[in-house]
């Protein structure tokens, strides 16, 4: 199996496009293959998309971007696997380098969902749940997550202030970052007191859930050791994990365990040779505040109950030894489906580059981490990412 | 790069099933299963599947797939890639064991849809095409196939009989495979003078064109070097290649070439080592009629322009040199989008097995190979197999 690297990473600010879909997707590609160079030819596209399907009426859509790239004859793939999407197709490309099938892969995940209403959006994403056991007694995303927050806090002291916390790091963070949703910094006494923050589903509130976004961002793939034919240095993939858990929530015999995340995420270190107490910078999965709390605990970056008290005392802030989601995360970078898994890797990318700017973490990072969910966190994808030379 | 075998085959038959997406899915993904002897444990699940988004209200099935199947933790991914999406999931199957990440992996592709409306189906099905310069002017396949088939047929000298000749051939070929949506023996006489073959887009009539249908397949994907663990003797996968063309046909140099086809053709050949004179057994894809006379000649079975000459002299009959969709192909077996591709190689598997029963191809074959399109010949894949020991 040959080393993988990431030559190229690029990303649209997230939020409300005007543009189109394939306008993001070329917008993010176009970055990742400037940012390599320029380099030529790339052997294959792989596109990550959720709702194309269904919300922009397009199909297949990387035969569409390889196209409009003028990347033709390369070979386009398209995933739609739920939240996952970006994750899976990032590990697709992975592999495909890997096994020496393919040298160069572009890989770019997309999405363009603010035109549904409310109730559409709403239902669309519902359905990552189960079909015959969750989406049909309508069941929804934040109903699901709500469960399991009353569940964490209840097992473990969680107070609607660790919640708030998650996300005043994380808008903070978001603040600095030009590409980030919403670049609101809030505070804690807003969050927990103010009159703008309603019930989502209880014990959720608006500030919990991360907001409905466009955006695309893209990776450019090779063998490490086809180093010599860039200009920079790569950012090389040391393990990639993934796992799935039983799909419905209830049919998990411990649902805090989050199953999947755990066994991704042991999985991707297992291949790197390493531990989360390697780890310098972390993408989480934050599309409610509960998730980082209850993934930073399975990941293994803090004891199993003890995440809320590492956010406390503020260990996973910008500026301190284990910095997570300093780009924002889900919650104010924003969570443009299909483009979230990849995004985070370009987020990690850029740590580890050193080249984030204003939010830029305090410490220079030698090892990141990202972590990528599908539907309730009934599919997991996690990656390790390294800095080389 | 590790060589991978096919160790276990499943197919449902196509047409209007009864069940559900999943229940499809999970019959074909058992019947490979058991067919492999009921190895375990399966690392990896790839879904192939087109509509779930739009017309099951399902999302990133991949997940659901693993679960019903107790095959939890596997790593599960989904593919949506058009028409393609049964190749597209099989190539990337075979790319993460020929890479050595995973070991054992299912590749799954289903389609359930005949709950649509013939308007409904059709607009899904057109939203493979361009977006901007063909989808939103009307554009859909049939017309589309329509507008190449005249091409084809005055460049070439092609004529309504010779259509007809792939439908009566492929239909005679269904109606010995217990498995295939059409299994109604049809003559050259009821097709070209019959009062039962509509015009669907001038020249194309019924008997042109695939039906729409439900159905799933399935295949059993692991390294050749761990036939040992398994009862039967694998189908290697000799190569696999993939590319796309301009997306919008009209932007094409050459319609006729159908550039994809003939280099995603020529990469799988390559990586085999073999060529299209090697070929024993083949399954094209003939969504329309003229696509299989056209396929023929750019892969290189035939001279250019002369694929209608070879039908008239029947080399592509079942008991001829070159069996040409001896399980009825996408136009009689039938063409359940996201199983197509999957299905294809399926019934390679099978004829190199020579377990096909009553549409067992004469000679004994050691070559097979299999074409799957995405949109409207803008993205294709190719794949030889190869009879072990």
């Amino acid at each position: 199996m040959r080393s993988v690297g990431i030559f190229g990473i690029g990303s649209t600010a997230f939020g409300a496009a005007s543009g189109g879909l394939l306008t993001l997707m070329c917008d993010a590609s176009r970055q990742a293959l400037e940012d390599a160079g320029g380099v030529r030819p790339v052997d294959a596209v792989v596109a990550a998309n959720m709702g194309a399907v269904r919300v922009n009426r397009m199909s297949g859509i990387a035969s569409a971007l390889a196209d409009r790239l003028c990347l033709v004859p390369a070979a386009p793939d398209t995933v739609e696997n739920g939240s996952a999407s970006g994750a899976s197709a990032f590990k697709m490309g992975v592999l495909a380098v890997a096994s020496g099938h393919y040298d160069v892969v572009l890989v770019c995940g997309g999405e363009k969902m603010r035109d549904l209403g409310a109730a559409e959006a709403t239902d669309f994403i519902a359905t990552v749940s189960h079909r015959y056991t969750e989406y049909i007694y309508g069941a929804t995303l934040p109903s699901l997550a709500a469960l399991f927050t009353r569940l964490h806090m209840q097992a473990y002291g969680v107070t609607r202030e660790d919640l708030a916390r998650v996300a005043v790091k994380n808008h903070a963070n978001a603040a600095l970052n030009p590409r980030a949703h919403l670049r609101k910094v809030v505070t804690l006494d807003e969050i927990v007191h103010g009159s703008r923050n309603p019930i989502v589903a209880d014990p959720l509130r608006l500030f919990d859930c991360c907001p409905v976004s466009d955006g695309a961002a893209a990776l450019l793939l090779a063998p490490l050791d086809r180093r010599a034919d860039f200009e920079r240095p790569p950012i090389e993939v040391a393990g990639v994990g993934h796992a799935s858990a039983p799909h419905a929530a209830h049919s998990r015999p411990d649902m805090l365990s989050l199953s999947a995340v755990a066994e991704a995420s042991r999985r991707a270190f297992d291949r790197a040779g390493l531990g989360p107490e390697d780890v310098d910078i972390a993408e989480l999965h934050d599309a409610f505040t509960i998730l980082e709390i209850a993934q930073s605990e399975v990941i293994g970056f803090f004891e199993r109950g003890k995440g809320h008290l590492a956010l406390r005392s503020g260990e996973s802030q910008r500026d301190a030894r284990l910095p997570i989601n300093p780009s924002g995360g889900l919650k104010a970078r924003g969570h443009p489906l299909g483009a979230t898994g990849v995004s985070q890797v370009v987020e990690v990318a850029r740590q580890l580059r050193e080249e984030a700017g204003a939010y830029q973490i305090a410490r220079p990072p030698e090892i990141g981490f990202a972590l990528n969910l599908g539907g309730f966190s009934t599919n997991a994808l996690a990656t390790v990412l390294r800095r080389v030379g």
